[in-house]
């Protein structure tokens, strides 16, 4: 056997077993291995690869197991010749798609051009910076990785696989549901009955059933500035008319943006993204407001387990008599954004509906994944999670306005309802990209906040600082050096 | 304590431990034990439940570590002030929806009713039925768990917790789509580039994304009759105008329908539920008239690993020289379809706005998912599982033919590909629908093919018997019992 097929990487996340059944697979499928050609003696692999015998032992004993190899006695390993029944079938054909001139002209045959939305765009390698003030990520530090590994495998047990094996069409799984009601929605003091509860894949999967739903070419929206871009972008694909309405300490104002409006998205306990937490007096009057004026209201209650600072304000739907508001919340910011798993409650009519659609759209979220994070919530271990969260959110929170009032003296006053950021309005003159560019070369990752708004031309002095991902110990310093380089920039302007 | 507070069910599905901690968590978390309450002692709660006194220990220690309990010296166990820190909310509001006038009318709001759509309906609880002939189901006791859940535990792992609790916006898992690349599109013929793959939640979510992009009022669909009533209805929901082509032995028949059309939907491996697949002459027939009429082809190759009869024919998109052929495929065939899992195969100007729609739909699959199925695939249980489901399908796919052809002498012939179903049509007379109904009760699960015809109106004398599901020594009775209904039926007509 050429030495070239079995490479072991010590520092590979995959353990060795692991490696050398992938390598040897890996050469059988792709045809580097011939039927019948033999394989090394696991005493020479091992010597070759320098690991223990044991662990090729291991390795070849799932190979012979599930027939990819074959022992023969005296003689040795054999590539099986079952392991090639099925011949790949690559006929080396690639499509000369540039050459061809019967190309379809694939952009003039699109409906709309999702790609040419402008979004935010955040380095996927965000964990390698020193100082990474990104938004919307989870410090892993915080997980509690072995309970949810413990949820995972209960999940996944035999018991159950009937459950999470089976495509359930527009079913959600009634153990999440049951969570979501009796667990999430109460402390938000939303009451609600199963069928006023549909699991999505994440908050933004709500969205945008709703959007798919309630909006067409005709429908008015009326949302935030600066606002939620996605939802902005969403929008945006439904139909031109969009209104924008202003943001002050009180919330989003009710101005005249209101006056001709179908549907109204709003972020009342944390406004996305300036952190400001709508008065009990706007809640009020938007409600009314939308009775009046017969509009629907989208509350995207994105943070609702953040609010760590003062007493919790009840969601906007808790008010809501008229059953105007329709509830989004997602289970991405405390457990883990990679999972996708939000969810909407709204009348029932109404979830009648969405589920109708998002079955066309994906069916369900994953079954696996809402059994795990159902067991997740009934064991508590999501609330002990909620209580860790908090006091290290707390901690960050302080140390962060302590650092900005000291060294970014400009700097808005703190988010009163706690949360996972501070919105940041700079001097006129900044360019919050500028800035970007430059802390991102000096290990200082934020968020320009020009993408948040929707009016033109979009100003730039605005930025973003998450918490939610970096270490305490290095707030202080982070600030201090994103002072000195707008000091700077300051100087040269 | 009040006794009913734990109730231990001793067929659950949780281990002993585990039922005292969710039982417990729920009382504090509900309120119903209020803060300082003492708690049995682990003596007395063994007793009373009859359980080991080591379960109690462990399952009070978790509830200790997590601050829901605390120990006091001498004296036992209280429920910790501070697991009520957050005091629900709850304020015991309901909806008054009925009576309320102010309630909006939701369904003259929707600019779309899918809730209306008929679509396939099947009892969730078809794994009770003795004679499970349904469709789209996965076999429990072939399917590896042991192994699957090797390569979950190692998804989650430490290592690799980065990469799937991240959002990572419209990223797709690199692993799972080298996987994709390198070991299932070879077999079906097809090369492709890592931008021309899109990672989708299932097969239908990549129907649903292409026909966003591709389908507004004006466009015209064709697909085949009878066919997906799935994409029926998402076609449905973009444009009234949708052409049907009926199909013959030799797939979808090129008659008229594709004279004026923009996009078709075809299913060429295996006809979606004729199970009828498309010749070669027929496949270059229709590529040839894509490029004449400049239509885009949508190719479904939803069940391109159940081939196991013929030599396997390569998809469409492998012939495809103009790249007018989107592909899609499904891994919910072989893995589960409660996973939701599936990717297209696009020119990549395609693929890239696919994605950035993808990003708002749903941002991205789950990646602790597509992690573990990456894993599945590179590993070669993907493989070992695909030889083990083509041994018992042929297996069931012989029987299947054999007992058709004894108790139901008017079925039509096997079909060539393979497949997990055989479509029936039974005599004119025979109505699918109340066949369904009669052998429900007698333990019989078929599925009535009126559901899968968008003609009008629709004929009532076919059905399908999915057999992925169904044990080889079923299989025979239950088409005896069926063909003693069908019997009936038609002495009564």
């Amino acid at each position: 056997m050429r030495d070239w097929l079995v490479h072991i990487r010590r520092n590979e996340y995959t353990s060795l077993q692991t490696q050398i059944r992938e390598a040897l697979v890996s050469a059988i499928l792709d045809g580097q291995l011939a039927q019948d050609e033999p394989i090394p003696s696991t005493r020479k692999m091992a010597k070759t690869l320098s690991v223990s015998r044991n662990t090729v032992v291991l390795a070849y004993q799932g190979l012979l197991d599930d027939g990819y190899l074959v022992a023969r006695e005296r003689s040795g390993y054999y590539v099986s010749d079952k392991a090639l029944a099925q011949p790949p079938l690559v006929q080396n054909r690639r499509h000369a798609a540039t050459e061809n001139p019967d190309q379809p002209g694939w952009l003039e045959r699109l409906t709309s051009h999702p790609a040419q939305q402008e979004n935010i765009s955040k380095p996927l390698d965000w964990q390698s910076y020193k100082y990474p003030f990104i938004y919307g990520q989870v410090d892993h530090t915080l997980f509690p990785l072995a309970e949810w590994r413990d949820c995972a495998r209960q999940a996944l047990g035999k018991r159950w696989l009937g459950h999470w094996t089976n495509d359930t069409w527009a079913h959600d799984d009634p153990l999440l549901v049951e969570q979501i009601r009796r667990r999430i929605l109460p402390r938000r003091g939303i009451m609600a009955s199963d069928d006023e509860i549909l699991i999505t894949l994440g908050a933004q999967n709500a969205l945008y059933l709703l959007a798919s739903l309630m909006v067409s070419g005709e429908t008015r929206v009326t949302m935030e500035e600066p606002g939620f871009c996605d939802v902005r972008n969403i929008f945006g694909l439904k139909t031109p008319h969009v209104t924008l309405a202003p943001v002050d300490s009180g919330g989003v104002v009710l101005s005249d943006a209101f006056d001709n409006c179908d549907v109204a998205f709003v972020t009342p306990s944390h406004q996305f993204p300036t952190t400001v937490t709508m008065s009990l007096e706007r809640r009020l009057e938007l409600l009314r407001l939308a009775s009046k004026r017969d509009f629907v209201i989208i509350e995207d209650d994105y943070e609702f387990e953040t609010n760590y600072v003062n007493e919790p304000c009840p969601a906007l739907k808790s008010l809501d008599d008229g059953c105007r508001v329709i509830y989004v919340g997602s289970l991405s910011k405390t457990l883990f954004p990679g999972l996708r798993l939000g969810f909407m409650v709204a009348p029932k009519e109404l979830i009648r509906q969405a589920r109708a659609l998002r079955r066309l759209m994906v069916r369900h979220a994953p079954n696996n994944n809402q059994r795990t994070a159902a067991l997740f919530l009934s064991l508590g271990h999501h609330d002990t999670l909620i209580r860790r969260l908090h006091k290290a959110y707390r901690q960050r929170w302080e140390i962060m306005g302590d650092a900005l009032r000291r060294h970014l003296s400009f700097t808005a006053r703190n988010p009163s309802f706690g949360g996972t950021s501070y919105w940041v309005e700079g001097p006129q003159t900044l360019d919050a990209e500028a800035l970007f560019d430059q802390a991102r070369r000096e290990g200082v990752l934020i968020e320009p906040g020009r993408i948040h708004f929707g009016q033109r031309p979009r100003p730039r002095h605005f930025f973003r600082l998450g918490f939610s991902s970096i270490p305490e110990d290095k707030i202080d310093d982070g600030i201090k050096l994103l002072s000195r380089m707008v000091g700077e920039q300051n100087r040269a302007a």
